[in-house]
């Protein structure tokens, strides 16, 4: 018999290794698919949690990526990877199959923005220390370029902190430097990505920035100023103009408002710019062609965030105090009236649609809540809690320009 | 020795058993991430072919799909599913991982259009015999609701055949009856879906519909005529209004425009329509808010499809003909002028843009050739042969509204 049994056990052997084999194959797919995942920053942990809309539950967590704060994540074309940088100066890729670690590279000592290029081969982040930009190949991560943020200033040579890194058409990278109070435009079609221009920004100390949706107009803000640069990427002679957000024929509170909000915080819809004002319960709506001021809309508190919903006919707007964190109200588009206001959850830092519009992502970050909102009908379908919730990033991203 | 020989061999083929799987699991591995796959519609060959945008060279078919003229695809929001909805009538799911059937179904005798619900749970194809719409289970294939295509006329129920299916906001479904000249939505919020309203068309013989890409306006075309039906579909009063397409003062030969091409050919940009005109060496440029005639801009020929880019600057139009069918022109958005044209090859079908811009696809069907083209230089970076190449879809569709 003996001889028989390291056949037998040989046997059980082999089908319990294919069983495995079966089994982790299993594990690696997803009950749906990829695009099931979604990011959240838990930015006190310094974790990402993945929560899976197709499952509504939270099904991994990605710990020890260093400070958090402002970080934000950016996505492969292909969908293989996701990006994070943080202000610990890590740029860490996380393989979205797998749900690990693909790699990190320490770029500089703090990092605050990343972006990718729009054929997918660069990845490139905004850096305040020691202030520059760093450019990887997305594939193997190497350092392809690093950009120094120097600039002059009476005959001397000095190095700014740069931020609002955004990927722009005809694959380049647009990025502003705060002490050098330039934008810069970088040509990322060739071999090797290249500083295409350096354009002064039209007021002092800008401090972050964005680009509209269709990738036409970045547009600056400043510390301390109602105005902000806005730069007609089109131009072919670089013309940055000041665009102001003070109502004519309104009487301001000296100094207000004192400081903008992020300007990932500007909602660019139909034919209107709506801009939270900071220190007034009011959103400054402006015309998407001219820059105008068209009208200002009266909010129940200081609004933080306007998102656009898919197909631009609302826009939410979070707040900031107690007294108005735990809600949302709805902007209709074409009325410019607040049509709609509810509560979701204390002290909201993120809205996230889901990309036809359907639902939207909120994080609740005093109720470490992140919750799943039906957003034709307002109610609440999911919620799941998590460790000091922050930012929220569905996979779509990587198809979206300046995300 | 004999009880051993078992053993060892035993041992043999359980490791190559093991290495199979192992292989097969790398196998499954993509080089890049799933969004590289794009799928081409093979008319003739009844076969979508898949070609790997990371790689640049087609990677996998699928075949025996039956009758695909007009054939359109749509994926799943979790990117696990694409659907195909064929002229025999037949739905084929296919597994984005394993480019393997993943199911199929006898919906209908022949089916035109497909479209998938915003929060994913539903797929409804629009079929022209019997005639009716068939909504299914996007996970289990199980066919929830067949809605008849019946209307009434002269007091009797006829049966009519329907197209044009959309998605549309608030999770609903947007088609067309051609006998029955009414447009249906389709409300997919609750459990079941439910035919909503039924709008008269302002015009006989609809034949094809499109929904802007706000998913506010469902535009119904009509055969033999140079009206359009415009349907707000915002508005609480369904009042569908008639659009021309004739410009105001132009000398017409009679009876041209004989009839419309498709809708799925309409570039809606920025604050435009453009609108290729059958038998006119012209576009239409029509106001996207009023739909009034804006002006027309002169082409090299007969158009066939106006295609906008990411970034909505330009318009990508092509030809029908043999003079002109290898061509494309790209018309500036800004200036409503031709600003670039260039030769692809024979006969384009279709020109899908890379979620961003880098790039667009293209396919020529009389060179059997898939083309890759740079959105910034318009050079040609590859091209594959294919077998009657037509229609390009690109996993980015399941985030786009419409699509």
């Amino acid at each position: 018999m003996t001889p028989r049994v390291p056949g037998a056990a040989l046997l059980a052997a082999c089908l319990a290794a294919l069983a495995g084999a079966h089994l982790a194959a299993d594990a690696a797919r997803l009950s749906a698919g990829i695009a099931s995942r979604v990011f959240v920053v838990e930015r006190n942990a310094g974790s990402l949690a993945v929560y899976d809309l197709a499952d509504r539950r939270v099904i991994g967590r990605i710990e020890g990526l260093g400070n958090l704060q402002h970080a934000v994540m950016t996505f492969s074309r292909w969908l293989d990877f996701g990006y994070i940088a943080t202000r610990s100066g890590r740029l860490t890729r996380i393989d979205l199959q797998s749900l690990e670690r693909a790699g990190e590279v320490q770029t500089s000592k703090s990092s605050i923005d990343i972006a990718i290029s729009q054929d997918g081969r660069f990845v490139a982040t905004a850096e305040y220390a020691p202030g520059g930009v760093t450019i990887l190949d997305a594939r193997t991560l190497d350092v392809v370029r690093r950009i120094p943020g120097q600039f002059e200033r009476d005959g001397q040579v000095h190095l700014s902190r740069v931020t609002g890194i955004v990927d722009a058409p005809g694959n380049r990278f647009v990025c502003v430097l705060i002490e050098g109070a330039e934008i810069w435009v970088i040509d990322a079609s060739g071999a090797e990505p290249v500083l295409e221009r350096r354009i002064p920004t039209a007021a002092a100390e800008p401090y972050d920035a964005m680009i509209t949706p269709d990738g036409r107009y970045y547009v600056v803000a400043h510390l301390d100023s109602a105005d902000v640069t806005v730069l007609d990427l089109d131009a072919r002679e670089a013309s940055p103009r000041v665009v102001s957000l003070r109502e004519p024929g309104r009487a301001y509170d000296q100094g207000a408002p004192r400081k903008l909000p992020h300007l990932a915080s500007w909602a660019v819809a139909q034919g209107s710019v709506f801009v939270p004002l900071v220190g007034e319960k009011r959103l400054a709506v402006l015309d998407r062609d001219t820059w105008a001021f068209k009208r200002s809309i009266e909010l129940r508190g200081h609004p933080v965030y306007a998102v656009r919903a898919p197909g631009e006919r609302h826009v939410w707007v979070t707040f900031s105090g107690e007294a108005d964190d735990a809600f949302v109200q709805v902007v209709d588009v074409g009325s410019l009236e607040v049509v709609h206001t509810f509560r979701v959850g204390a002290r909201i830092y993120h809205v996230e649609f889901t990309p036809r519009g359907s639902h939207a992502l909120i994080t609740a970050n005093a109720e470490d809540t992140l919750f799943l909102v039906n957003a034709r009908t307002y109610a609440i379908e999911d919620r799941e809690t998590l460790r000091s919730p922050s930012g929220v990033f569905g996979l779509w991203r990587a198809f979206t320009m300046g995300l």
